[in-house]
């Protein structure tokens, strides 16, 4: 076993007290920036403004043509509303529907989205709009990145997910048959917009799913959001503003200030992973349905917390904390049952391992988090059982 | 009409008389540096040492796993070659041939060396050898690209055109059904090797090819190198390495100083794609089949050459001249016969295009290029006739 960069225990400011602005209805906004040089870009957060940041995009970005890929219920509820503020602006818009799914991250959807860029007349000048969760970000965001060597991206994302983890860094890419996220690139978008408003239609169970992110923001980098946002789990399901925008603009901040520190996924940037290697193994044996991402994350944290308490790393109580907090938000603790030899090959074709080593993030406590070379065997010792 | 960025007319050494170093054996080996900040690299240049090569690779990427992508004819006759070098550092290589062929270039096909990668074995510390042409270049460089985000790429090109053009820059691409290099990245390599010694079992029909991008570098931006390799055009062909070392390093000189003043294709590098609109009707007519990829540029150029001297951008004589020579080196210089019609809906699909006109690069004289923004009937004039 072999250590590797510590990090994590900055103290966060409580949220709640974050500086604000109000907009002209009274309503509050929040911004993230997230420092990258000159792919810099800054994370806004509202509420109800949707059209706004449709006129917002035009604004930034420059182009007079869009690509708006999003999934079914999205197109039917937001896309309208982003539209007329696109074409306030005097854009072009091109709305793509795409199945929703993980299932959709694929190569053979990727090259529909290239016809359909193409059907739309579009070029180097022209951006893609990706309004939705995870999927969209990732399939528009890589289509994106790669359709004439790369065009223009921005993220409207509408989950909870999307918004604290996927929609920021720049990951983009699809799965393939043999694993997730297999295939992709580093595509800074140019702009992130948030409107908490569109969470009200996302069903409890992706609710859920979303906070097992934000969770992971805190336990693996701010003990004092860790405090601030363990009583208010209850509130964040309900969408209580006054604790959703917040957690959001800390939840965000916590990944800028990472991504920031590690664009390319050096070092700092995998302990963004805490919690993947087992969710990963999960996602892959249930060919990516069944289980929401969010969900395989919080039984992978579980995980990696009793392993890190196991091998020395984390103190005692770690993981029960940390397991009763995903309970409160609704989500799984536990791995399905699965012969170790499954989950075994399952997480040898990560693409975080390194020679017959595997990058596993491993937790110091609540609030710190560092990566560990680990072979398979110590990750999953024998006798362990799903 | 509007005018963009000048630049060309800048005087070269005489190649023949450039710096060189003798290795143990006598034999003349010349580095050309492609200065691009931390993803800077050298392109090398000797004879008879594709054995040095995978030991240098070995040496400069620090991986222990290696995808070799390559052709059948060049599979059988030069990557064995290679492969002792790199097993002689201890590496493990896996050969993936792919079909020779522009057709190759495909979603398709990018999806079966994913494939391939993981049953290699591969992870984030390996890397990708591309061993040919400019095909299993593009192909096997975007496959690196995209690979977990991104993998370690070298270049070991052994035809003249990958060695003066495609392997030096980063573009890595793929072709849609609907035009050429649509779907791509811009991925610089660790290193390119070149060993002149393998252009001996290149047909003579791909010499010539090749020599069209030779030609377009010193068309664009070298004069002097131009009055040189004009007398020297049949020694090239023979192979006579008195004239192919130093023209190729000269050849790969002025890519890498467009390069490295451009590495993103902001402008001046556009002026690499002289000749290279019809050029990319052709070949989209042709179905990327029946015409190599330098025939169709030697075309582009010739056609370029005679709208720019039309358009009053060069003096008249500057077609001519570039036709005569790109005639000696058994190049076509006359389009396939089709309606107007046929290519102006080609060149519009171009990715080159910025609204409706297109960034066409016009010579201004021998050694000279600019790009200017044209629409399409101003390069193709009613009444003209392929």
């Amino acid at each position: 076993m072999k250590n590797e960069k510590r990090a994590g225990g900055r103290r966060g400011a409580d949220p709640s007290s974050g500086s604000s602005r109000l907009t002209g209805r009274g309503r509050m906004r929040r911004n993230v920036p997230v420092a990258l040089a000159e792919r810099s870009y800054e994370v806004e957060i509202g509420q109800d403004w949707l059209e706004t940041i449709g006129r917002r995009i035009v604004d930034r970005v420059g182009s007079d043509r869009f690509a708006l890929v999003t999934v079914p219920p999205v197109a039917r509820r937001h896309a309208p509303i982003l539209t007329r503020g696109l074409k306030a602006r005097g854009a072009h818009v091109r709305r793509i529907v795409v199945p929703d799914g993980d299932a959709t991250k694929n190569l053979t959807e990727l090259g529909k989205l290239y016809d359909r860029f193409l059907d739309a007349g579009m070029d180097r000048q022209s951006a893609v709009i990706s309004l939705g969760g995870g999927v969209v970000g990732d399939l528009g965001g890589f289509a994106a990145a790669t359709f004439l060597r790369g065009i223009s991206f921005v993220q409207v994302p509408t989950t909870v997910l999307a918004m604290v983890d996927a929609s920021i860094g720049g990951k983009t890419g699809v799965n393939l048959p043999r694993g997730k996220n297999l295939v992709g690139a580093f595509h800074q978008p140019r702009g992130v917009y948030l409107d908490v408003a569109t969470l009200r239609s996302l069903p409890p169970r992706q609710r859920s799913a979303g906070m097992a992110e934000l969770i992971k923001a805190a336990a693996i980098w701010d003990a004092g959001f860790f405090d601030w946002l363990e009583p208010r789990i209850e509130a964040f399901l309900r969408l209580d503003p006054k604790v959703v925008i917040p957690a959001l603009e800390r939840g965000c901040g916590i990944k800028a200030e990472i991504v920031a520190r590690d664009e390319r996924e050096g070092g700092l940037r995998r302990l963004l992973n805490f919690g993947h290697t087992l969710a990963h193994a999960i996602e892959a044996h249930a060919n990516f349905r069944g289980i929401l991402h969010g969900e395989a994350v919080a039984i992978g944290m579980v995980f990696a917390a009793e392993r890190s308490e196991a091998l020395g790393f984390a103190p005692a109580g770690t993981r029960s904390r940390l397991e009763s907090v995903l309970e409160r938000a609704g989500l799984p603790t536990r791995p399905p049952s699965r012969p170790r030899r499954a989950y075994l090959s399952a997480i040898a074709v990560d693409k975080k391992k390194e020679g017959s080593r595997i990058h596993f993030v491993v937790s110091r406590g609540i609030g710190r988090a560092q990566t560990a070379l680990l072979a398979p065997r110590e990750i999953l010792p024998p006798g362990w059982k799903a």
